[in-house]
């Protein structure tokens, strides 16, 4: 094996993914990619939480019933999300009699969990898994920062939290291809500011897509789309920069899951979206799809998080971040 | 393949393990087992989360120091806690160069990165990975509880929060092995008391262990040991009476590690200890070398998790929990 690089046999990818969003996601220019929205962001539920968990039992469902699987042909899920605890996973799956394996990667638990349920199944003790994540822009508003409530300004560099959630189920099968992963290591660059999480993930991203290319003797040619999870608009472009002194020039592929989430002109979005529910709804909905009819047929998913907690920040620490890679493929 | 249980090579086991922890822990009967302990519970650190991810520092480091190790020898490190979005795993563990998966899975952690360290050493993706959990009373109180200085008083049910990190490098080793895992479900039963996580956590235990006699037609006598991670006395109870009306008779060969960390009679420990760092400390000091020396042969090791928050107990939700089970066995 190429040093950390790990891959995944032939067959090994997705057979159905299910998506589920709220207002001004669905209100986004991808609105329509999308397979449930609740414009009242609630679901149903009395708390920001419990839609939440909602949210995830949705998309979990929705995979499932496209591909006409039941909870009984699913080996493992492999979930998380921003809340603490990772309840949002935790009571949103609590009806699938089916084995959990809780993740906590910050916005970049859908990568984390796409590579190992990918892992789980080549090796061959899942026929299939699934991973599912979510995040919900009121429960993260108040758990990181102010309840909505009190409408609080935000930074121009701040990002928003997608309310949505993102379920794949993997196995082996014809369709999108996970071929390749590369964990990604905690980077800590001394960032402090927690409005402005694209500074403090963007050189955690630098850091796995260096390595991947130099060990994997790849370059960004290679590739129809380098796309990360939610470095958003300041992340992005200090991504495309560090990236560039380190020999890759990367800005004429490369494109951001927060930035196409949102019109962020005319929605006000700042920075662009972020959050676990983020880089999962639009693989889910809007480059998978892509990826199935051949319009992109080898792209690289860096999914990013920072993994600060607001007591970390409060007692004056920087923020790490991390960010995983998936390599993902046409099918054959 | 059995459905759901995972079968590793017959090489993959521990090739290290290391232990860190408190003053109570210390003080208690297995207190000399352990590798570094510090009376202040505060490690030289000025907050308590520093100090918990501290430990986890250390515990790392003295698991690769044992075996020799340096950083570019592991391929990928699988951590988790239970502060808040996992902090005290991603600052203590910042200082390694080693990709890192996250994991929440409350107290059963250490047996959830067990299980995906070995899946990924078997599977042959890493030569070696790291599994490390920790938890920290003083920071699990203030955050799940009340401050430990509000002197609040404490329920006959509860648990003791264990100061305390374990970690262990699995590899293809000649040490005591890895054999095969069953993955938890998430199982709610209606328990809404925080200060009774035993009979929380006690249900999805006896899921996980009927299932795996079940499916692998093996039943309680194929084990020297059936040790949970932390049910303590009113769980442990539960479940050994639950399991017996399955059917399945294992009072004369269970115990849990949160009834061996402590002497509840004179440590006034109510139930038992807890949390993440519970199971992991005395697997790393206590049970491993008892396997190592052949005292023990074939055992059954179950991670339990409680999967709720502080906000969810608040808004009235009962509490899921997770229970994930490895066997282990002596060296060949």
């Amino acid at each position: 094996m190429e040093k950390g690089i790990m891959r995944f046999s032939d067959k090994v990818g997705f057979i159905s993914a299910g998506s589920v969003v709220g207002k001004c996601e669905f209100e986004g220019p991808i609105g329509d990619c999308f397979d449930i929205h609740d414009k009242s962001d609630k679901f149903g539920m009395n708390t920001w939480e419990k839609a939440e968990s909602e949210m995830q039992r949705l998309a979990l469902n929705t995979a499932m019933a496209k591909a006409g699987l039941s909870e009984g042909d699913i080996d493992a899920l492999f979930a998380g999300d921003l809340l603490n605890q990772c309840v949002g996973s935790s009571y949103g799956l609590v009806d699938f009699d089916i084995p959990y394996f809780g993740l906590y990667g910050a916005c970049s638990t859908a990568a984390e969990g796409l590579i190992l349920g990918a892992m789980g199944v080549s090796a061959g003790h899942f026929e299939r898994a699934a991973a599912v994540t979510s995040s919900h822009n009121s429960s993260a508003e108040r758990q990181y920062r102010m309840p909505i409530e009190y409408g609080a300004q935000r930074s121009p560099t701040a990002q928003w939290t997608v309310t949505g959630s993102g379920a794949f189920i993997i196995g082996n099968c014809g369709g999108v291809r996970i071929s390749e992963a590369l964990g990604g290591i905690v980077v800590d660059k001394g960032i402090k500011d927690a409005s402005n999480m694209g500074a403090a993930m963007a050189p955690a991203a630098v850091d796995t897509l260096t390595r991947y290319f130099s060990v994997s003797g790849s370059s960004p040619e290679d590739f129809d789309l380098i796309l990360s999870g939610d470095l958003g608009a300041e992340g992005g472009s200090i991504l495309c920069e560090l990236m560039l002194t380190s020999g890759y020039d990367i800005k004429g592929r490369y494109n951001d899951c927060g930035m196409i989430i949102y019109d962020r002109g005319a929605q006000d979005m700042h920075s662009g979206g972020s959050g676990c529910g983020c880089s999962a709804v639009v693989l889910a909905a809007y480059i998978l799809p892509k990826l199935m009819r051949g319009e992109l047929s080898d792209i690289l998913f860096l999914g990013t998080g920072a993994m600060m907690s607001p007591a970390s920040v409060q007692q004056g620490q920087s923020i790490p971040a991390v960010a995983h890679l998936v390599r993902l493929k046409k099918p054959l």
